[in-house]
């Protein structure tokens, strides 16, 4: 996916959309990984702003396939983990190279964020990670309230009877 | 985005993949709208599985644009609601209609729910839902101690001092 079919994946252009493609990018090349079709590589995002749907697009780590973990922590970091080599990389966007005042102007900064030198925004370490788990398929069976189809690990029994989450808080609350 | 596109995203075809896209593509028919190139369009999805992907593109509700909610409750179920029209439909994938064991041959079944008559597999109602708050873009500051930006609303301050969520942790932990 190339930077236009990144744009239309995240339906606007913005810097947060130029940071998040410029740090998935170097992040997967210190990796020297290729895009994850399954599971091989891992992306930890500190923050689910704009750049996050190019991390998306650029790694193949993406919120329907359980290789993307949110840590809510609000900072422009993301750690890659490849399954295959067993190397992590955390990626800190810091711009610290910017001209000053640039972010005033978004499309400027958006533009200049896609041009900086590396070592202008962004500060790549190898880091130890514990490998998390590989994402499980689960059976499903119908919730005895609602009947509609829970997957097992979500359902919450309650006098014996299987109960979807909504369910079970409906009933808890009378 | 046309499904070459999505699977493309994605990185694989899968049963699960076509499931997500079948209910997208049905709730947005059914809102009368076109993807959200900002939030124009919200979506809360009950489980976080491969049909969240097709969910991303064909609705432009993605994980960073702050118009995708995870409610994790293991079901097969989206909402989609337009902040435009204020109109809301909740989609509940059921296949009903499946050939008995056609699941067991992934392939078929992909192959099947992508041409499936809507009502085999898909049941709509409309809902009324209170309307999320836009995202926000706020200020970061750096975290006092590793010196990282920290957006304002996820800083914790601890002796008047503004500390990141990890550092805030390894100093509680000693």
């Amino acid at each position: 996916m190339d930077y236009s079919d990144i744009i239309e994946f995240h339906g606007h252009e913005c810097p947060g959309l130029a940071i998040g493609y410029r740090m998935a990018c170097a992040g997967m090349a210190a990796l020297d990984s290729i895009r994850s079709e399954d599971e091989e590589v891992i992306a930890i995002v500190e923050n689910d702003a704009c750049g996050a749907d190019a991390l998306q697009c650029v790694t193949g780590c993406t919120f329907g396939k359980g290789n993307l973990f949110f840590h809510d922590h609000g900072k422009q970091v993301y750690t890659l983990y490849s399954r295959t080599t067993r190397k992590g990389v955390r990626i800190v966007f810091h711009r610290k190279g910017a001209p000053e005042g640039i972010s005033e102007d978004r499309a400027a900064f958006a533009k200049w964020i896609l041009s900086a030198p590396e070592e202008s925004i962004i500060t790549i370490t190898e880091v130890i990670i514990s490998e998390p788990e590989p994402a499980r398929i689960m059976k499903s069976q119908p919730c005895s309230l609602c009947g509609e189809q829970v997957m097992e690990s979500r359902l919450e029994w309650v006098n014996g009877n299987p109960l979807c989450i909504p369910c079970s808080a409906k009933k808890k609350n009378g």
